[in-house]
């Protein structure tokens, strides 16, 4: 069980202030993007900031000595907070920062993507990227707390908003029993309207199925949480081919777990009644779950699943579902992966 | 109660071999006067190794960059380690990346100091100096092992012997009870005679108090594991006045032990018996206990005490005992220091 506390709030300015609140000192860090969202309370507000620019390309080792620089010059001790606003990148960010200044400061994270909300707030990963590898100085840092406010929700441009919901439907996948899944049937004209008391409680619940994850195995050693990459390494080797064009990780992942599903259908490990209601939840939803792979594109494609991730024993293991959270981890065959992924 | 495992070898072959068992690859660290010691390890064995210049000027972001691009270059995974043999700044450096390389890979520390040995090696602290700060940059990180080899204290310089015997002397004062003070009274010319068997007993018991002290409070927070300060105060303001010359750490610890004593005295908190006794042992291994600051300089000094630890209430706690293995932290008043410190 992780210690951080998760608390929700329909206001921005409500959700800066409790996230500010029980610290003698704080440093926030947001992006371009994300320092207007917080206009509201950095107008009656002074506080010490950095703000870094937006994207993938500034999750390096600079914006973290931007940060740990700022954190002195403002100067912060143990006791106080580094506090992220924004989206994966400056959650990771900060969260890296709060984890090595002095050994370790207070951490905050206001995360303003649904993705964010929903995924990377919870478990305490953290971390940058270098020499070229995603996430690969990191630690393993739980947040004091997350807040949340699903006022953000309603702003997010359409591509971020499906890049979320990829991975609450996973989870939606993984939860141990039917809620999220039925509340995702049964909601869904109000969830694309993002009718913020709606996306309110498919964020608990989303965050409650991750939470159950993690406490579980909060530094990824017993294997548990792996279950949480359901759809990423079928999701990522399409990333890296380029085939789903301009879609986002979340599309890929939900795509990615459209073909766990199928793999698993055809490997006899899926429970066929399972498969083929969350296949049109998926579809549902607008994600693709057909086959995207040209035929042609099948070698590089599978050489991409190789690299992916290089377990002990040499084979991938996909993660896979017997039913609704009941993860497996096993090798499938090529000809079956093959058959999932390709154009027919 | 940190997992670290602490084990003992007599020989340097035994030590670097117990320490790469166990992970199918390793990366060492070392410094250009650690890597001869391990000659025997590394005549019939190809490592990966990273050897770094000797000294705290090392201490910094570019040798963690050196070690953590050489773990990937060594193809190092999560489950792999780094193994740091050297003093305080191989230790801190390496133990620093282990925590970071991919959210955390394995970490083990051979010291080759008796400082390092019996007190940094265990307790989880790494770090690196930054912005000119010490250890500003750092985690809370437990090596998976701690191995101790007592050869390599018979052939320390003599003041670097010195600057670790200082932090014994400490802990045998916050031991809770006497047998590592005995032993020291009753073993004084063995130990500075080097006999091996001799100092790894008295590693052993220097290592069993701090341990005493960290496990009650790993990442000090609930304030015990401060008692681990002891003369720190008293000894970082004489180091920052340049006071003792060319006199190491240890010898400044000491000195600030002795410090804490007689001021425990003076404001009538500390056990005269108990005060004696211990000023008597540290002056028998030939450590300064009278004051040491010249009348004309004490402005200076106590402005140091005061910039040394901002602490909360602005008042400047310090560690003192009551007796032995009963730490208590109280304001001083200046008139008090004064009489303690400035030379007679």
């Amino acid at each position: 069980m992780l210690k951080t506390e998760i608390l929700y709030f329909d206001s921005v300015l409500d959700a800066a202030r409790s996230a500010r609140e029980g610290y003698p000192s704080a440093l926030w860090v947001l992006d371009t993007n994300t320092q207007p969202l917080f206009s509201s309370y950095f107008d009656t507000n002074d506080s010490p900031r950095v703000v870094l620019e937006p994207g993938e390309a500034a999750k390096n080792e600079h914006s973290v000595a931007a940060i740990l620089k700022a954190a002195k010059d403002a100067g912060l001790g143990r006791d106080s907070v580094i506090i992220a606003a924004g989206g994966g990148v400056v959650c990771d960010l900060s969260a890296f920062a709060a984890s090595v200044y002095m050994r370790g400061c207070g951490a905050v994270l206001i995360p303003t993507t649904l993705l964010s909300m929903c995924d990377a707030s919870y478990g305490g990963k953290t971390g940058f990227d270098w020499l070229g590898v995603k996430n690969f100085i990191g630690t393993f840092y739980p947040a004091d707390k997350v807040v949340i406010c699903s006022e953000f929700v309603r702003t997010l441009p359409e591509k971020e908003f499906r890049n979320g919901m990829g991975e609450v439907l996973k989870h939606s996948m993984l939860a141990s029993d039917d809620t999220l899944s039925v509340f995702l049937s049964e909601n869904r004209k109000a969830i694309g309207e993002r009718i913020s008391a709606v996306t309110g409680e498919m964020i608990r619940r989303s965050l409650a199925v991750k939470k159950e994850y993690v406490d579980a195995d909060p530094t990824e050693t017993t294997g548990l949480r792996r279950a949480l990459n359901l759809g990423h390494t079928f999701g990522h080797a399409l990333e890296s081919l380029g085939g789903l064009g301009s879609r986002s990780h979340g599309e890929s992942v939900a795509w990615g777990c459209a073909m766990a599903l199928k793999a698993g259908l055809a490997a006899g490990v899926t429970d066929p009644d399972f498969a083929v209601s969350e296949l049109s939840l998926l579809a549902s939803y607008g994600y693709e779950t057909k086959g995207a792979v040209d035929e042609k594109d099948f070698e590089a494609y599978w050489s991409y699943v190789l690299g992916d991730k290089k377990k002990k024993g040499g084979q991938i293991q996909f993660a896979l579902l017997e039913k609704r959270g009941r993860p497996v981890f096993m090798p499938l065959d090529k000809e079956i992966v093959r058959a999932s992924v390709v154009k027919h």
